[in-house]
Formats: structure tokens, C-alpha cells, sequence
């Protein structure tokens, strides 16, 4: 295992400690493995926090910040984190406005959500969540009773957080978080496994030809293992699913061209340029782009799509200004 | 090879393609390899050029825009551009305050941004050149006279893109650039190889165990291999040979924690945690901090670190406004 680290028992600690040296606009709670903006927000606008296992950066620690998260909740490497940590987090950040809890649709993180959210309740907290699930790649996996949240998750936290900002209630960030998790949809596709540092091996074995069609960000299997093929091929495997999915009408929609970890820009900006010529031959209409690593599987070599539908209340927030480690502009 | 490609002849090409299909801040002379800003600078301010081969991505293209290049080459992966993109380039962009070449060290490099600053000398426009020597790590190397340049031009490229858009003249920018030169010095190590997509397979040879201590950013060998260490020692092995390099004092220094294209964003961190321990002990105060890819080399799996003492000179520049896809803040 070829990696970065000092041990494999202390990688997320390790890593908490770097992030909390590079960025001093966060601040981070080593005990309770919580990322909180070091400067917290003005009292009586909704918090938001998400969470999950690590090993996924810059989710969720990197979204962080003005404009999208309030606090992150990091769990062992894609090991969900605990109740206690949602409900450290869930006590600091609620500034009489209530919490809401971003939950990416994994079994772990629903149900320990759910329990920090019923504990914050019963000590007077309004709490409420959404649960992403925006993968069109299988129905259930194993990590998931129905679709699993990926990358749309981003976009969730940057439209949803914009919202916060602008003081809308609790009810009205609900509101808006259940329609972003209603238009967009994602498929990923993986070059290579993945290596969990306390496995110290690859999670699953995938031959030199072959590739994994619509893989989890834990490694979980996806639809099918095929050859390689071109870069082309590829993106109709990515997005013909997504656009069979919903109507996308001719759009205007927010594309992500994620990366999972491993694999570089000029490789996803190659992709994001397969994808485009098919969203335009479908004639769809692209608003904004992203194209990056946002949503990684540790050291996988892969990418995924992302694709969200968007009418002018959804591009305003998604332009409105955000400043966190992960994604920033306007400020 | 396992890689997002359509044919490894295309990827410069369909890489550029969607470029410019991500960015609409941004315009691809996909004749000359040339990106752009859309938006070009006001008449009476110095313009600035960079370019080399590509595979290093974000670095150059994705440092194009206000407040850092005006344009950037891309040569074929890891083989320089021509003399005629460079000064296809220099002629576009000068705005009648004349154009700064920012060369990194590489012989191809720099024998073409010479011919290219003298042809376009010859058709009347000032040219003057920088050439960024700030790699620690050997003194001369299978592709370069002298020091390589790797990280710093990240740095250099947005302190001296700030005092552009000042309006500074051709003169002080050139001492600028130079100062920013002799004030920076980076460091790398690589786990893997990387894999050209021409050649099919990868570079150099490195044994499950092993690292290359001081790698370039084409796979060049560095000073040493060694076996695989914690995260703490490989920390020593680049911060060590920096500091031993030039007198930062108690500085304060940006530090940049690069990772080289196949290293996920929680090693990257873990790294900087270690560096800035190192950076501690050394009693060097930290004032900035950039972790992620920023110089790359296709998939290796690596990092680098570049510190660069500052000013309040220096500092002031950095914080200007800057928005290129890469870097981004302020605006």
C-alpha cells in the first residue's frame, strides 16, 4: 500500500490536524471529529451540517464555511460518524433558527442521523433532514436500501447553504433542499479500486482491461464490468442513464464532472468534453460547470456526472457568493 | 494504461475541447494552443505568458484569468510549445505595456520562450522573461541546466499577476518576478510513476516498497530511492533539503502542499500537518496556505512542497483578487 500516512489507525486524525493548520477560517473540534466554521454564523439563520465516513475530500470538511455548511461531521475512513458527533455538531451550530442535517443515503449515516436528530429534538432543537439520493446506477447496493447519495450532495450543500445565508426558514430550506434532490442525478464509473488504509489492500480486485459501470464512492459494485473503452464510450454509459432517468427538457442545468480521487484534470476535462457534446446532441442547455475532485473515493481512478436541473431561483443561489476550502467565489 | 482517453494522439486536443467547453471565462486558440481570458486586459498594463507541456493541470491554462496569465501554451504532454504559440500568444495579449514570459526550467522551455521573445522583440513589442529555478532537489537533471522549476511558478504566476493588474511596469514586474524567484524553493517525492498516454506505460520503474526522493514533474529522478517511510519522515525528506536551502528566517512564508496528480486530498492533508510540525520546530511562521493540485504530473501518485518567504509586499499581492479556474478569491 502506497500512501501518505504514519498509521493506519490515525489517518483521520492526521488529516483533521492538517486541515485545521491550512485553513484558519475553520475550526475543529479534534475530540468530537466535527470541521465548524471558525466564525459562526449570525443568530436566528438555520444551520446546516452534514457528515459521513472520510476518505471522500473535499466532502464534507471542504464545504465548510460561508455559504454552504456550517459544520461536518467525520467518521473513520467510509464508516459512518457516530450520534454523538451529529449531535455535538447539531448543539453548536443551531443559532434559534434550527439545524438541518444533509444526509447522504448510506444505512449508517440514515439511521445514526436520525438518532442525533431525535436526541437534539427531545433537548428542544428544531431539526430536520434531507436525504440525498441521487445515483442512478443501481436501486440498492450494499451500503444502501435505495439509491445512494453522491455527488449531487455538493450541489445540494452549495444551493442549500446560499439559502441559509439569505435567512429563509427552516421549512423553506426543506423545501428547497427536497427540489434539488428531486432534479438532479448522477453515475460514476471506476478506472481502478480503491485502497482503505486500515485494509491495506485494494476493496475490490478489477482487471487491467476492465472498468466498474456505475461504481458506489465506497467501491460497491455498480451495474455492470465491462472493457475499457474510449473516452467517449464511456460518457454515453455516464450520461445516458442520467438523462433516461428524469426529463431534463432542454435544461438549463449545473453539470459536475467529478473526479474520484486518482485520476487527473486533464483526463476529466477530456471527459467533461465527451459529456458536453452529448448534453448539447440531446439538446440540452448547460448554466455552470464544475470540473474537479469534490466527491473522492480515496485513491480510486474514476470519474462521475452529476447532472441538476435549474430554473432561475436555483442558478441564483448557485452563483450567490460562498467561500469555503472546496469550492469559492464572490467573496 | 488505464485512462480516460479517446486515442493518445487526441488528448491534448479533446483535453483543450473541454476546457473551453467548462469555462466561459476563458477562450481556446485550439489552432494554436493558446487559452485565453475571454475578457482581455485593459490597454496599458503588462501582459503575462506562460505555457509548457502539458500534464500538469491545473498549471498553466487553469491559471489563465484576472489577476494571474493572460495566456498559456499547452505543448503536447510534457513536451514544450513552439516558438510559434508563444509568440502567437505574446502578439494577442500585449496590450502596449509589454509581455512577461514566465518560463519554468526546462531546456525545451526555455531555448523556445528565448526564440519566441526574439521574434517578437523583432516585431517590436518588449518581451522580458523570468525563469523559475526553485526545485531543491538536483542541480542539473536529465532535462534541465541548472534547478528546475516546478511549484513556485504557481506562486509566482498569481503574485506577479496581482502587480499587473496594478499597473505596474515591465520593469518592476521583472523585479518583482525575480524577487518571488529567489525568495521560493520546492521539493518532491512520488510513490508511483506516471504514465504518458503516447508511451502507453509507466515512466520509470518504482518497486512496491520504494519512493523517488526528489522526483521532477516529469518522472525525472531525483536524489535518492529509499523505501516507503510514515508520513512524518517523507515530511522531513522535503522540508529538510528546503530549508537547508535558503534562509527563511522566522519567516512568514506561503507554504504550498501539492499533490502530483493520483494523491487523494486526505493524504495531501495528513502531509501538511507534518510540514507544518517541521515548520514549527523551525520556528518558520506560516502565514498562507494552499493544499490540493496545483502542479501535477498525470496520474503520479507524489507530492511536492514549495515555501516562498514573503513580504508585506509579496502577502498583499497574494491576497489581490484573483479568479482563474484554478485559483480563485476575492472576486
Amino acid at each position: 500500500m502506497k500512501k501518505f500516512i504514519n498509521d493506519p489507525a490515525s489517518v483521520l486524525a492526521d488529516a483533521l490536524n492538517g486541515i485545521a493548520k491550512a485553513h484558519p477560517d475553520q475550526t475543529v473540534d479534534f475530540k468530537n471529529r466535527v470541521i465548524y466554521r471558525a466564525a459562526p454564523k449570525e443568530a436566528g439563520k438555520v444551520a446546516l451540517i452534514s457528515g459521513g465516513g472520510s476518505g471522500h475530500e473535499p466532502l464534507h470538511g471542504g464545504f465548510v464555511g460561508y455559504g454552504m455548511l456550517d459544520a461536518a461531521c467525520a467518521g473513520e475512513v467510509f464508516t459512518s460518524p457516530t450520534p454523538d458527533q451529529m449531535l455535538e455538531a447539531t448543539n453548536t451550530v443551531n443559532r434559534g433558527a434550527g439545524v438541518l442535517h444533509i444526509v447522504k443515503n448510506y444505512t449508517g449515516d440514515v439511521l445514526n442521523f436520525e438518532m442525533a436528530a431525535e436526541l437534539a429534538a427531545a433537548e428542544g432543537i428544531e431539526v430536520a433532514s434531507v436525504v440525498v439520493n441521487d445515483d442512478v446506477a443501481v436501486e440498492d447496493s450494499t451500503w444502501t436500501a435505495g439509491r445512494r447519495g453522491v455527488g449531487l450532495t455538493v450541489l445540494l450543500e452549495k444551493i442549500v447553504g446560499a439559502a441559509s445565508e439569505e435567512g429563509r426558514d427552516l421549512a423553506a430550506i426543506v423545501a428547497l433542499a427536497e427540489k434539488v434532490n428531486a432534479n438532479g442525478r448522477s453515475m460514476g464509473i471506476a478506472l481502478t479500486s480503491c485502497t482503505v488504509p486500515a485494509v491495506g489492500k485494494p476493496t475490490f480486485d478489477l482487471p487491467e482491461d476492465q472498468m466498474e459501470v456505475g461504481v458506489g464512492i465506497h467501491g460497491e459494485p455498480g451495474r455492470s464490468r465491462v472493457a475499457i473503452e474510449p473516452a467517449s464510450k464511456i460518457a454515453e454509459r455516464l450520461v445516458t442513464p442520467i438523462l433516461a432517468d428524469f426529463q431534463f427538457g432542454d435544461g438549463p442545468v449545473i453539470v459536475m464532472l467529478n473526479g474520484l480521487g486518482g485520476t487527473p484534470l486533464i483526463e476529466l476535462y477530456l471527459m467533461y468534453a465527451e459529456v458536453a457534446k452529448l448534453l448539447e446532441q440531446a439538446g440540452v442547455s448547460v448554466a455552470r460547470v464544475l470540473v474537479g475532485n469534490y466527491i473522492t473515493s480515496l485513491d480510486m481512478q474514476g470519474c462521475s456526472v452529476t447532472i441538476l436541473k435549474v430554473d432561475d431561483e436555483l442558478l441564483g443561489l448557485w452563483d450567490a457568493p460562498v467561500s469555503t476550502p472546496g469550492i469559492r467565489w464572490g467573496i
